[in-house]
């Protein structure tokens, strides 16, 4: 099959890749693909993966019970057996892969292979273009499902890229007022046109007010740009991985006694739900979009200043 | 009068310092005082403070409402004007001085000023070296005024000095069952023998399966330390801060979704009511003491290997 791999020597489209089955799980024929932050830093070398890269897809399941149906894909393959498993945090079972991330290849190929308790169905009326965004959009839903919004007046979102732009548009959802601050005038006045506050990170910033702070810059500065905006006693959710050995120093923490929440993979129902509905923009956040065979043209893209999502269309 | 002054050029006993008396505050006639990791600090540059040191005291206010009688003092000197003060979070008033840390003289001399406010009586039952830990302890107790502990059975406690020992009386107080890990045997046998779990840091930890971890070492690799014993979605609390412009990186807290609450100072009344009742042991902590013209020699021994609590004999 057509896939596209990471290996010692970079990334590479192969047209012959023999996929690795594996089994019990569902092999779903893939449709559309969309790369993340975490591809690119997969790219650059963290992690060390080396395989299929990609977990953001939207495909058919060819078995099981939605065999014919269009679905998306739980990313945590959980073992079901350990005790982190049977407490109910499947998507920390210490024994997981992670689609195309960790020990098991991704969704940039013809064929993905799933567990059928992982996959959802896609309504209809839900776009292949839009349904790309279910995975990010429930990494988004995961900060409601974390933290009770009601108790939150004053909220900064740091980052105006694809999850920044997700995660205000779900706190919006939420009866919230977020404010975006981003470096990127085009990005901003996308989320502007959703009715969302914006302001670039170069103004004067309100040092010590925020009640919440999400943190969707995936960059080192962001987390002491979060402190600052902080309450003292407020909170920061931290929506983002940054690579290195070392990061910020957490003394203001200790001495606003900040509440630090690390948030990652969120629930898909909420997120497939608000794509139907039409809830949240997202098709506006597609930048590119590339053939699967010219998919290493697609990194270039996405790595690219200005880039919200690039795609890659692999058949349909 | 006498005082020990952090200059420019280090710490020096000074028999002759005309003491900076402060408007409103109520004159307090030290009897003793204790140094502790933050003074330490302090003496290594940290923050830049410059002026007398101290802040874990005990002495006789000599004016207000508890005159001639013992008290203990909150550090936090609060505007009550502002927001924050307003918002019921004196302890951040951004206005704030610090008792011995920041633009306020603090308590090694014969003189240390305080608002009524910060003050609290000191029952006839508690020495003059049990009193000496009322404002360490009250950080430790500020653990249960943020936790509910009931919600967390595997507890660790990270570091065995002074902070380590009262945060892990304090938790066994509220019937948990904490186990402190740390390097020094000696310290870790005093635990020990107040009926603690202890173990040294350098046998085997069971990774990611403690609820909560306390990080009271004051190093950096505690906190990489706290991330690696952690069950995923547990809870660090932070009590110490660590110099320097870098500190861990974050990418666990993400991925483990980690809530890290920062933990500063704490209330006083628990602290004294536990001393009452005899409920924490204090003072099999103290490993030495001095004059206060010898205030210099006792920083170098709090400075040494083993040490706990070295106090400062003012006068009485
Ligand atoms: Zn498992
Ligand atoms: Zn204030």
């Amino acid at each position: 099959m057509r896939a596209v791999v990471l290996t010692e020597d970079g990334l590479e489209f192969r047209g012959d890749c023999i996929p690795a089955t594996l089994p019990g799980q569902v092999p779903i024929r893939v449709l559309t693909a969309g790369i993340c932050e975490t591809d690119l830093q997969l790219f650059r070398g963290y992690m060390g993966f080396r395989g299929v890269l990609g977990h953001e897809f939207v495909g058919v399941a060819e078995a099981g019970k939605f065999v014919g149906q269009r679905v998306a894909g739980e990313i945590n393959c959980a073992c079901d057996r350990c005790e982190t498993c049977r407490a109910g945090l499947r998507t920390h079972c210490p024994h997981r892969t992670v689609l195309g991330i960790l020990n098991q290849d991704g969704a940039f190929a013809d064929r993905v292979w799933l567990p059928e308790a992982n996959l959802h169905p896609i309504p209809d009326n839900v776009s292949n273009d839009a349904a790309v965004f279910v995975e990010p959009l429930a990494a988004a839903f995961q900060i409601p499902a974390q933290l009770n919004l009601k108790g939150f007046r004053d909220i900064v979102v740091l980052g105006d890229g694809r999850l920044g732009n997700l995660c205000a548009q779900v706190l919006a959802l939420h009866g919230r007022d977020p404010l975006v601050i981003g470096k990127h005038d085009e990005k901003l006045s996308l989320l502007q046109k959703l009715g969302i506050r914006i302001r670039r990170v170069d103004e004067n910033q309100t040092a010590r007010q925020a009640d919440l702070v999400v943190d969707c810059t995936g960059s080192a500065s962001g987390f002491a740009d979060a402190c600052r905006l902080v309450r003292p006693r407020g909170t920061i959710v931290l929506k983002t991985t940054v690579a290195g050995t070392t990061g910020p120093n957490l003394a203001p923490v200790v001495i606003d006694e900040i509440n630090v929440i690390g948030s990652r993979c969120g629930p898909f129902p909420p997120a497939i739900a608000a794509l139907t509905n039409g809830d949240i923009e997202v098709t506006s956040l597609i930048t590119g979009r590339y053939p699967i065979e010219q998919a290493v043209a697609a990194f270039e893209q996405a790595q690219r200043k200005g880039q919200l999502k690039v795609l890659i269309d692999v058949s349909g």
